[in-house]
């Protein structure tokens, strides 16, 4: 294989050891969390199913005798040379959404091994260190906000902020870190921590059928949509299901219902794609009026302009809705993510990398979030996508073939190289 | 003061008296399953907050040198004289709906125990055993079925169907009862338990502001409207909220905001009630589309053809919603009570005694279930209601005056001295 500065390694990528090796991962991994009827995932932080996790990222570490770090927010490091600046990163994250799939967040830990693994059986010799990491709470299932290891390693989310998220129990994200080993105290902007990654790459399952439609086991990312989650707040008044009189009712149902279907038909105008997938009723009984109902929104759309037009537009309606039945709405931003385009000298590097390797991977954007687009803020970042034959995500239905997923080692492994084996100068200049 | 068939008591009722020792009773129960921050109260069977509810049941009884013996059905008796056939009891539920009001259940069986000391204080000597009954799971908060423990003792639930009910964490009832120590495999119909109520009379909080309109603190029942629980489940399909386009879309979401819209309308042109009050959402992630959500709808009328035509007509707008979205929809019923007529001859009986006793009751009926709706299809069966100023129930807010509530005793002093000291031929003779 030639990389793009025209230097000559010696990886001979062997699908079928690649193949084996996968298999075996895989199996370690796949019960961790895993929910024997539904087959989907549950692996939120700082659960036993979540220190079951990093035990299993560890252990994949030591194997292969790379040093694992723990930074201040609970990210996992996974160490092949000397810890230094500049290092050249890779890895994803191991939690899942409520009911997730095995593959968002895995495929790229367990990738990153096994490009690792590649690399070694090719004798690729570094002349800066890789590093794989394992970040924390990248879905935002337990507390809400997501890519939370990233966000606030790179001081985009205030830590007093982060350690008083609240868990639907009611357990603060500081007292859940401190039950589980992590101090709570130390979380926050990790300069030091951050300056170690000179370039990262993180390969993550398609959440949708682009690469189906274009023909192609591999991609790579051009943007992230911008996106954000929002709170919907209705209050009304709690009371008896069967003695309170039709009129007398302030019931915050019917104001959400009226906010759920808005949600559709603005979205449709805006371009947009607009959901309320989490509810909370209180006190959800069947005999009682609710008191209150707290839904949250996810919107996302290809411009900002889009994803703002929309909220304004749903808050105007939920607010008239919540009028009209004499209950209270209040709207507040829980998350925001602006558009991430990401780096464009690494992307085209990296097409060019994989063209090289044999390898034709179409550009194209993603309307999901990740720890790369919340790091494309600080470093130079590009992502690789691994075909999803259904476009079926955070469902126990996402899948991804296992031939895809060897394509997916095999090109990480040909950037890896590409990038651990350049001149400094020449890694994110656009060569 | 003189009873209907014209034998007197000495029943002198102290107000004061009652008052003071309705504050001492009343603080021994309130701290128990209180939530501090909201003030209502989850009290839910076969946790360790209905143990405690058991004990403080059983304290009160032993405190006042009654014998307390547990059905077979979880249900706890508390006797004053020798258990027979043919006793008046009285009684309620300590239960709560999630986040439910103080009074709902409580002051029935508080209000029965002074009630007793009131006639015990009066010399009242009864020809017949008096009994205290604690009724188990009348909410149906946990496992669903409103009632459970009058439904069981008197066969109008099947106990397969009841053991295999499960909570929200997946529990059975079974299950629950057996590590509480209530044997499930007992539970069923239970004659001799149910020959030992020769007549049954409920005292309860108002739902509603019928008493308030009628200026009386006490009032009488006169039926209980028909009403039931059906499970609405929609059956969609889970996917990345995100990454997946709207047309893509099978989301449970949008026909179930439809169907609470229309439960709205429906109910209105029915002359009936309906309520979505309770919801699950699988998997209740903010970043995923729902693969399912079930809700459940409470309806009732004055009539049973209205609550029908309610079900009928949402069960079809709610399936029409679900072909637009591509999502299946089943309706289940989970619980049916008939229109409840209060026995008349024995409801007359109650209206004169108070009458005699300067109490002016008027006659209402409820939309609210009671075990006494239940029971009355078996023995004799009557309610008394106490004024709640705000009508809200079901709620933290739920609220009754102390002195309306010294009434209630009263009133139920009044009545089952009545009951207790006539004639066995003339106590549901309609003299």
């Amino acid at each position: 294989m030639t990389s793009p500065n025209g230097s000559t390694t010696n990886l001979s990528a062997d699908p079928a050891a690649i193949r084996r090796s996968f298999d075996h991962t895989w199996a370690t991994l796949s019960p961790i969390g895993r929910d024997r009827v539904s087959g989907g995932y549950n692996r939120f932080p700082f659960t036993a199913v979540d220190l079951s996790l990093r035990e299993w990222f560890t252990a994949e570490a030591t194997k292969r005798g790379l040093d694992v770090e723990v930074d201040r927010n609970g990210n996992q490091w996974a160490w092949w040379g000397t810890p230094t600046s500049g290092a050249v990163a890779t890895g994803s994250h191991l939690d899942s959404v409520p009911g997730g799939g095995a593959f968002d967040g895995p495929l790229g830990v367990v990738s990153s091994f096994l490009a690792l693994d590649a690399l070694r059986a090719a004798g690729v010799t570094p002349v800066r260190p890789l590093v794989i990491i394992n970040f924390f709470e990248e879905e935002g299932s337990r507390f809400g906000l997501a890519c939370l290891g990233s966000r606030l390693m790179t001081g985009q989310t205030n830590p007093d902020t982060a350690r008083a998220l609240t868990d639907n129990d009611g357990i603060s994200l500081a007292d859940a870190a401190d039950a589980a080993g992590i101090r709570a105290q130390d979380m926050g902007h990790d300069a030091d921590a951050l300056a170690k990654i000179g370039v990262f790459v993180e390969l993550h399952v398609e959440q949708g059928k682009n690469l189906v439609d274009q023909n192609a086991s591999v991609g790579v990312a051009s943007a992230i949509w911008p996106h954000g989650r929002w709170r919907f707040t209705f209050t009304g008044e709690g009371n008896h299901a069967g003695t309170t009189a039709l009129v007398d009712r302030r019931d915050p149902m019917l104001p959400f219902a009226t906010t759920i279907l808005a949600a559709r038909s603005i979205a449709e105008t805006h371009d947009a794609v607009s959901t309320f997938g989490r509810v909370r009723v209180d006190p959800n009984g069947t005999n009682a009026i609710p008191a209150r109902v707290d839904a949250w929104l996810d919107t996302r759309a290809a411009d900002e302009a889009s994803v703002s037009g929309v909220v304004r537009d749903l808050s105007a309606e939920a607010s008239a809705a919540g009028t009209a039945h004499g209950v209270e709405v209040e709207v507040s931003q829980e998350s925001w993510t602006p558009v991430i385009d990401f780096h464009r000298p690494l992307r085209d590097r990296l097409v060019a990398t994989l063209d090289t390797a044999g390898i034709s991977a179409p550009v194209l954007p993603t309307g999901a979030g990740h720890d790369a687009g919340i790091l494309s803020n600080a470093v130079p970042t590009a992502m690789l996508f691994v075909r999803n034959p259904t476009g079926v995500s955070h469902s126990p239905r996402e899948y991804a073939e296992e031939v895809d997923c060897v394509d997916g080692v095999i090109a990480l492994a040909a950037v890896l190289t590409d990038l651990l084996t350049s001149p400094a100068e020449t890694v994110t200049a656009g060569q």
